[in-house]
């Protein structure tokens, strides 16, 4: 027997909605009302998966539901914003409860992990087609934004690039190489770990952030943009994922690592004054980070090689038209 | 040529966000911070509407993109919220400037009517979908819930109910009986003016609100489910659209009449202590209400005729699956 919407999110998605976490008014209103607290700004993200674009139509509803609340963590990560609250809306073919638990499951696991609860959404008949705003909170003016790196900031990169991006190229059978991906590449991909606590950590230090949703050159580019400044990136101390190294051709190995979207690690700069602090507050954290370059006052991103010639990224970052 | 995601925000939609009305990061990063007075609550709500589902294929862009906001300020009305942020994630299957430069304005024109800020969004290419959250504000504990119905409240809505559903079922080539609907029934379907002003005047007076988007059985029932109520509903005095006065059978003009969604008008209930100030607060305002009944204590809807008999309403309202 098919359910109706309410026994729907009744039955798989109630749960996730919790009484307290500033929750007044959770789902089964016609709104949510929450509390944010007086010391503190909301910051909120809305992104929107769609089968065949940003997941293939047979991925694991674990997966889609897991990566759909990953790729908004990742924006509270790049603003140094804790999430609290999240609303879903899932278009859905079919009413299919097997789809829909494995989609809640995979949804919820990270909800739990991070302490989000669901205090809205929509459920839809249609083409398969997942919407997530998140909802976090940062002290007030403390948001780190894309437009404060200054020259002779420092620029890092979290984690190691290209690892979704290879995995990605490998199921598409896009990739032209004999590689195939680890399974933390995969991972990297269908299940990335958003750096919430990286970007807590490094909320006082660092002038300017972004996730790498989109590639390397054009989510520095974003920074830069908005700062009104350019980069000299040094391409060899740029950390890049163990799969990739096996990868002869050089420019195919750059092309993956700079201009591949999906991996999630955050990009941010910090002034030079703060790396000992930096240094002190990710030693206590489990995740690599890497400086990879510094800002300048001229408006380009100049990728430099060990011998100091540039070299030319001729590719740019997911296009979404 | 084609334009990115970001010129295409730019160039249609970059004019919706303001710098002041609480708004400390807008469009532009990895996602927007505002700042929400501390005496009041944050109220938030999502809607997706589907092409195909919710709307025709064919319908104007202009007439989507502004009842695309107005269902969900429609749900700020229910709660007795202002209505102030907006998020807006639109999935479009080609990148058509006209279509998208038409949506942009309806959504706008609506947006400015209501002094909403757009502050994020997200755009992506696949089937089209429509994904709006809204965020408003209400002081605290003020939000009016579904479940607040009391035994003896009088049970009150907004307009005249059946207009969108007749425009509906006629535009569908549903309808069975040989009447073509006014221009005010099929604005009320494609345009729905969202009753957030009342919304606004009745807060410390209704015990229990919402908007009819599935129609009057669906809706009450909500109320009453929440609040553990019944209903006595008289008939007659339901204030039906003129167009459906010009539907002899009984029958099927109560079915289009109590049966359908799309009206936006609002049901709520009003302790009858609060009747005068009701009557005061509402004579400032350009929006009729109608009282049809009132609370009881049995948990069901008793339909009365006007010789007293009851009426069985056999079909109930619109099922999302």
């Amino acid at each position: 027997m098919s359910l109706t919407e309410f026994e729907i999110i009744n039955k798989y998605f109630k749960g996730l909605t919790s009484d307290n976490d500033g929750v007044s008014i959770g789902i089964g209103d016609d709104a949510a009302v929450i509390d944010v607290p007086s010391d503190q700004q909301l910051v909120t993200s809305v992104d929107t998966l769609v089968s065949g674009v940003h997941y293939f139509s047979d991925t694991d509803p674990y997966d889609i539901g897991y990566k759909s609340l990953a790729v908004n963590l990742s924006d509270m990560a790049a603003m140094s914003a804790s999430p609290r609250w999240v609303t879903l809306s899932l278009t859905i073919p079919e009413n299919n409860p097997e789809w829909i638990s494995k989609f809640a499951e995979g949804f919820s696991d990270l909800a739990n992990q991070y302490g989000v609860s669901l205090i809205g959404g929509d459920l839809t008949h249609g083409p398969l087609s997942i919407t997530v705003q998140i909802m976090g909170v940062v002290e007030k003016n403390c948001a780190v934004k894309r437009s404060g790196a200054g020259v002779g900031d420092r620029v890092y990169v979290s984690g190691y690039l290209g690892g979704a991006g290879l995995a990605l190229r490998y199921l598409k059978k896009e990739l032209e190489v004999n590689i195939q991906p680890s399974k933390s590449s995969v991972d990297r991909l269908l299940r990335p770990e958003p750096r919430v606590k990286l970007g807590l950590v490094i909320r006082d230090l660092a002038s300017s952030a972004i996730d790498i949703s989109d590639g390397l050159v054009a989510d520095l580019g974003h920074i830069l943009e908005a700062s009104n400044k350019g980069a000299l990136i040094e391409l060899d101390s740029i950390p890049l994922s163990d799969d990739l190294i096996q990868i002869n051709n050089n420019d195919k190995r750059l092309q993956i690592a700079l201009c591949s979207g999906d991996d999630y690690e955050l990009c941010f700069t910090v002034p030079v004054k703060h790396k000992e602090k930096l240094e002190q507050v990710i030693s206590e954290l489990n995740i690599p980070i890497t400086c990879i370059g510094k800002i300048i006052e001229e408006k380009s991103i100049k990728w430099l090689t060990s011998d100091g010639t540039e070299y030319q990224v001729s590719v740019d970052g997911y296009r979404h038209f």
